[in-house]
């Protein structure tokens, strides 16, 4: 590897729409540890959510964090113990890092370990910076032939393919996606891949069902904004020719959770991926009698495996996803994309790496 | 076993507070099915609701309806094809006959049947008569030490035992069960018998607390009027030192079910038993968020032998919710006392077999 | 539908190779089946072994049994109470009828069904005729675009969809099929539809790996003769560059049996379709302590949808599989083929009626 | 906490026969760990067989190596990163520390962790000592009512635990445990515990069976030296009245493999615990063609938590397992007594703290 230059410049979030460049030290990992190159950092919502408002439920932003969790890098360094990566590595970074010693962590379900260290989840810094260090087995190496955005996005992407888990889709699943942005779409993607047999996919924006279709959706549905309920869950069964036997929510609002419990088959799942207002008002009972689950997602354990091995073996392209590119002295114009939505962007990516070449 | 008698006195629902006993043709089993001289049926809250109000959801009571379905009885005769039964077995009756031919049928969830035969489920008879007949395959010998009312009973704790196995209730659960009305308490029971280390179960009333802990409850909590969701998780919480990794709602109160989700430890289940208004107002993001699952229960499926195991091993002791008898001529007192709830009636249990001796 | 004919010709086993053709009464169904006009008929390795042997295990052909059971068919009449085909649709016939009323039955697993009624296994005739009734519930609408060949190899494909359900085949999973005869074909298709990300397949004739490979198997491997258990081990451990997560047996012999043992990556699955000798000497200690799982596969059960389900989506192609086409007329011809294994013949189809056009 | 003495006397074993006593220093405790005074040690069959072969499969002891892994201890100090535990508390010690990074640490199955290191396993120390040094979060505490004893037999009673999870042993299950040796019997325990409705357990000694008994288990079967598979599967039908769902072999001989395979009903599971030779001729069609599946048992994973829970609510009472009682200094009688079987022993154990009374 070429020796670590000096300059590591990292967006730093200092308040509310105060975002700025800085240089910062470069960290030193310790013996689990790597420190990476970044190369690819694509701009999620929450991270737009922290710009504008400051905070995102109980977490807020109370002291300069630095800003961006879905990532991939080139290893640098690797600390004494790491033996599966070695410089020159280049690698897609799980953002999280569990506490590998609580009953969550032992039993598999690491995501919800009280003690996760998370990125850009305030206090904790993200990783938009030139270097950056994090927990080896937390990196993934990338094939040579899978880009360094494909790496990044496998976050994204982890998010969708943890819902297709978490609902069981398997080879037949009827699925009925509400939402069509970034992670509306990643999870149609990885429905498809898991062997749904037709997706359904709704939206406001006709937009985002164009590009949804493109990406493989057998049916769209655009949702007018008066539509009732009742209404919506007709189109489904009529558009489907059936029930779905999974729904699932990536947009977070009232009627599409409740869309999604009513319009899913006896037996089947509402899955809940978006994140909406804390209460909601619910045809409870509907579920109840039916057996129809509800099922939220949180994040991502264990996904990031599959995920690559999605888009490694090509069952998943995700290529189509990012809209919009800057380098990361670009980063107030990229979060400014993101923020007000000119341009109709999917996935803004910002490159980290100086040498980066459109 | 003795001759059919002539007499079928039978317990008619005509309409809103109109139950009347009168004479019915005594029916003749198919070659898959049992005639049966009926012993103990238990007044069942579905019962009640129909007499008082006439339908529960969509089911309405639009002409005579025999009530009925937690029940028991004595085979005389069987239809040429059935084996495993003769006359003179005892049996507990599962109420519902499916289609058997439908996907839910065939993948072992019978209970979602679309054709799903229910007694005493508008416009299905029910069994509250001196004689009734069942497909034998829904029938379950009774061993000698089972009696007719723990048969008449493995109905409501077949809804209990349903609901431990769709929450997951294991060995070293910690278990929250919301309501100790009949559902509650079979709840209870069959939650300690899944293994559970720890139940607390809540009420608004105190002698139903009372019985909740003589049937093995290891702590109880009486919940006040106009107590905050948040004061009922602390103290749920402060009770049983811990998070339940499970909550079992069996009230049907709003309130009831979002403590149940709020109280859950992360990656738990909030399973809902108990049916109340069909929309409600929940706390969807703290679900949402810690993958506190929320799942219904409709009835049950392939639990009959489950809670008969349960009874006939004396895991379980159900005889003591049994408050009251009755004879099949005292019909209509037994409902009033059901309906009036005078005496703290539990389980209200009508002995059909004329020569019953209390 | 044009009307029946009375030709009903039929291929009868009387013996030890001695099948014949004979006209049978066309039967008439009950309420509940459909009288089919059948279309396309493959033979089985156990047809074949039932002409060569007279028995499969404890099944012996005592008295003349239709043959046949990979079958498609027309519906020509339907029983009264069939809701679901109407005469003229096309079908997939699942040969197995369940007594759909014991608690495999019951419980989702009716393949285990101890009174399962399964087509040419003695003493139950098969389908390889003019006509044949089945239960309407165990017939599978075609889409127009799927064919009557389609159909008839939904029957061994569900073999390998079942397998793949058994063995937990999901998105990611590295796969070692041991076997490229029939079955080992369908498995491996099933299997990479079921998301397995590299499938190895191994046979001891190079045509059939090449066959494998054109139908997409990542790695094939000739197994040599005298090739020792860890030889071919290592091999596929080096050809697949990591262990497998999911090893399927699809050839009954002791050595891939041992192979798929040895193989499979700790924590993993040995699973075995391919039936073979009855006593087998197994490396035990070295699947328990890794807690490698054998597990058996016994025809299917739930099966048929999933596997016409990744057909009509075009997920498999079975198109390739089909080798050889004969009339009804020539049915001892086609066992002949099957029988002699002159042509390389992979699946060798009849075509039962008259009308069928090469 | 009393300060820590300078004695730690260590039982360490030299070669084949040649187990000695000796002093060791007392090892610093790292920031994860706790440094424990030992209390009850249990020794355990692979114990016995280090100190008579010197090995077990690859497992060689090259080096000397201090024994024992079935132990509880007393916290004396505790590392910095500690939370859960402080001087004074009395915990339960699970042998095995996983690497917490690999895929299968991080999906919930450590005990299969390549990285793994466990006590008493070559060329790794046990605790047989005054003092040993474990990492924290697997050390368990005891609630004041559960004994040093119970705490220690936590170990064996795991491996049963977690072969009724493996089995899916469940309210219900009809269960055939072969051998009664001390594994046997926690299994049988387990398995009751787990809700089986019925046990019945084999073994070649009656004593044995004769605790079998008076311990739980619903019947008891001697088996005789050269009863055929077909016998013992016909008597283990009659005595239960039906056939075992679950088979779970604790002895490690062929035939009891062979007759947990026969004996078990269409769709359950064969578990081998029992470690035996590394070959075994088996009746594999038997078990394929019936859906018989067949699981082994490494150790335990998250289980320690079930098998205290068990304990600690009296649903296990594993007080009359421990038959003989030993200090540290009569260490080398008590393995004679655990090798020579003299005076029946089941669980040996060895009081390492100084202050122990009888």
């Amino acid at each position: 590897m070429a020796p670590v230059s000096q300059d590591n410049l990292t967006a730093v979030l200092y308040g509310i729409n105060d975002l700025r460049l800085e240089q910062r030290p470069i960290p030193v990992p310790n013996d689990d540890q790597v420190l990476l190159r970044m190369e690819a950092v694509g701009i999620c919502g929450s991270d737009v959510h922290y710009l504008v408002k400051g905070y995102i439920g109980h977490f807020v932003v109370r002291q300069p964090m630095i800003v961006g969790h879905e990532a991939s890098g080139t290893v640098v360094k690797v600390g004494k113990n790491v033996t599966h990566l070695k410089p020159g590595d280049r690698v897609a970074i799980e953002p999280g890092v569990s506490c590998r010693r609580c009953s969550y962590c032992k039993e598999g379900r690491y995501h919800l370990c009280p003690g996760m260290v998370f990125c850009a989840t305030p206090p904790v810094h993200g990783n938009l910076a030139r270097y950056y260090i994090h927990d080896a087995d937390f990196c993934f190496k990338l094939p040579d032939h899978v880009s360094f955005e494909e790496g990044a996005i496998l976050e994204p992407l982890s998010v969708g393919v943890h819902g297709c888990k978490r609902a069981g889709v398997k080879v037949g699943s009827v699925v009925l996606v509400l939402g069509a942005g970034p992670i509306g779409l990643v999870t149609l993607l990885a429905a498809k891949a898991f062997g749904a047999s037709k997706v359904l996919i709704t939206d406001i924006l006709q937009h985002r069902l164009d590009l949804a279709k493109e990406l493989g959706a057998d049916h769209v549905l655009l949702v007018e904004k008066d539509a009732s309920d009742e209404s919506i869950v007709k189109k489904v069964h009529e558009m489907l020719g059936e029930e779905p036997t999974i729904s699932m929510d990536c947009s977070g609002a009232e009627q599409s959770v409740r869309v999604a419990i009513q319009a899913t088959k006896s037996g089947g799942c509402a899955l809940l991926i978006g994140m909406g207002q804390s209460e909601m008002k619910l045809p409870l009972a509907n579920a109840l009698i039916r057996e129809v689950d509800i099922r939220g997602v949180f994040r991502y354990c264990n996904d990031y495996p599959t995920s690559l091995d999605l888009i490694a073996t090509g069952k998943i392209n995700v290529k189509r996803l990012v809209t919009h590119h800057y380098t990361l002295e670009q980063t107030l114009e990229a979060f400014e994309t993101a923020k007000t939505g000119v341009g109709n962007p999917i996935k803004v990516m910002i490159h980290a790496n100086p040498d980066w070449k459109p």
